[in-house]
């Protein structure tokens, strides 16, 4: 029970930096990250089982009607979802595994994995929200102060998450998750067995 | 509401090493230790308010019927007891607070502070309890098997706990209390008024 590994769900608006933070959380070798099921064509450089489960849009359906997945969603005409055995299967195997996912997804996940831990990336500030926003350079004013408005809006899912981290640095807050991590680990439930060894 | 500290409840069996973790603590600068109201006699060495709230027994009752303990005992004839505004102000001032109490305290205290962080220190396993109890080389063999016994049975009341820090290493054991403050700091709870910032 204890060798179990954490699955870690990771939520937050447009420009929080939360991809990026996942993105590091892959080069820790205790971290794997969740590979979504997708009905989508593969693009060149992507692979089987490595980038997503690429599958028919029949064996996706069958998917949802065996319960498979632990949510899904459909985007410009694709389906997406989180299949449940990989995520099982990582997490028996003691990986810590990341699951980036919108607040609607990360509810009906933690309804499943009730111990699942989730966390909510925001960045300092309104100024820095912005900062970001304009320093990705590829959209208009107009578009930007939509997202922005968007992305503060976000913040009010605070209270839907376990842990609010706030990404003022990209490092910084890596450590942060690595350390809800570790403290999840310790949560008196894993430690049941315990009671036996006394014994 | 951030920078407020933590208030941290630390318990565990008999050679568990949880005085001595408590000890390693006061060397942190944002921790506080609670300081218990008592009526028993100053020792030579000890200091009003250092060591003990020193208290007549009228005053110490008063103190009870005023509510301002968060929980108390009688023990050898003398009243113990945790002062509720000394751990208040601490926190307020930003030190994470510990406070050493047995299972029924921790309870009580957590019923008024329901923040507050609880922790249950254990041995390793059943050998290493039994090879430091008996290293204190104390007590004759009836009273070491006596004390095994009950700091096995208490092992039992982890459920009762949020967390369990296994005392493998002093070290180790003070670093993962310290990921246990610094992670509930990061608690979604305490971010609220984030969502205003962002408006």
């Amino acid at each position: 029970m204890t060798n179990k590994g954490v699955l870690i769900i990771i939520s937050g608006p447009s420009g929080s930096g939360k991809g990026t933070i996942v993105e590091k959380l892959k080069n820790n070798k205790n971290y794997a990250l969740s590979i979504s099921a997708t009905t989508r064509e593969p693009r060149e450089y992507e692979k089987e089982g490595v980038h997503y489960f690429f599958k028919s849009k029949n064996d996706f359906k069958n998917m949802i009607n065996n319960d498979e997945l632990l949510e899904w969603a459909e985007f410009c005409g694709n389906f997406y979802g989180t299949p449940k055995e990989y995520v099982s299967k990582k997490i028996n195997e003691g990986f810590n595994l990341v699951l980036e996912i919108d607040v609607q997804g990360a509810a009906k996940v933690k309804d499943i994995f009730t111990d699942a831990v989730t966390v909510f990336v925001i960045p300092p500030d309104k100024m820095e929200l912005k900062k970001r926003l304009l320093g990705r350079g590829t959209e208009d004013e107009n578009t930007i102060n939509k997202r922005l408005k968007r992305a503060c809006e976000e913040v009010e899912l605070i209270p839907k998450y376990d842990y609010v981290v706030i990404n003022d640095s990209i490092d910084n807050a890596v450590k942060d998750i690595e350390s809800i991590v570790k403290v999840s680990k310790m949560c008196a439930k894993r430690y049941i067995h315990k009671i036996n060894d006394f014994k």
